[in-house]
């Protein structure tokens, strides 16, 4: 099931490259079921709180008319950075499931309440990352 | 200028005790002119993302049709989570001036690259916050 739904957030992440956004995606499941898809649109939207995680949980946030995500799980093709691991503790998500840890800003092992999982599906991740930035040189 | 701008914090921070939301308030300044206000709308929005920093980010953005908020200042009642110190830090904002330390949720201890200075308005900010509360019970 992890790599069912990284494939979806890999699918998502693609979408970002079309719009020259850095190629991140993230889905959000509960029970099985998909609750919001989203990609990052920082550069898009000119709004630094934009990454593909925040979108995804306001959407689902929206969908659920709760800002409580009891029980989901969020699925993210690369590690999520300060901002993002802060905002997934503040709604209640239960579970992280990342690809490529991010060296850099990568934020998931301050986090105490959530469950973290990393390295699915890691070469797909990683792959789109580094053709977009080898793209942008 | 630090009290100026906490005294607007914190005429925010009251509108949201009108609207039952946990009192706190956020201004953004950039050379001495006000980018942007906010409060706390957690509940109302039914949005984990909506503090008030977040929103006051957010303003802030479109107002200067950038996602980078150099040279801002936040000020903020209380003490931001992580969440919020993410965004600040994502946001490129220089400094944030707060009123009220948060024991359990605050996070600035964690930032690298922003100036902090804490305890402005103390007193007053944390009244606010121990009004709310008591009020609830």
């Amino acid at each position: 099931m992890n790599q069912y739904y990284m494939n979806l957030a890999i699918i998502e992440a693609k979408k970002a490259i079309k719009h020259n956004e850095v190629p991140v995606g993230a889905v959000i499941v509960k029970n099985n079921k998909v609750i919001s898809k989203a990609y990052n649109k920082r550069e898009s939207k000119k709004n630094s709180i934009k990454h593909a995680e925040i979108i995804a949980i306001e959407k689902a946030c929206k969908k659920m008319k709760n800002w409580r995500l009891d029980d989901c799980i969020i699925y993210v093709t690369m590690e999520p950075c300060m901002m993002c691991c802060g905002a997934i503790e503040q709604s209640r998500i239960k579970k992280i499931v990342y690809g490529i840890d991010n060296p850099n800003y990568g934020f998931t092992k301050e986090l105490k309440n959530v469950e973290i999982v990393s390295d699915i599906l890691k070469d797909n991740c990683r792959s789109l990352v580094q053709s977009f930035f080898k793209n942008k040189r």
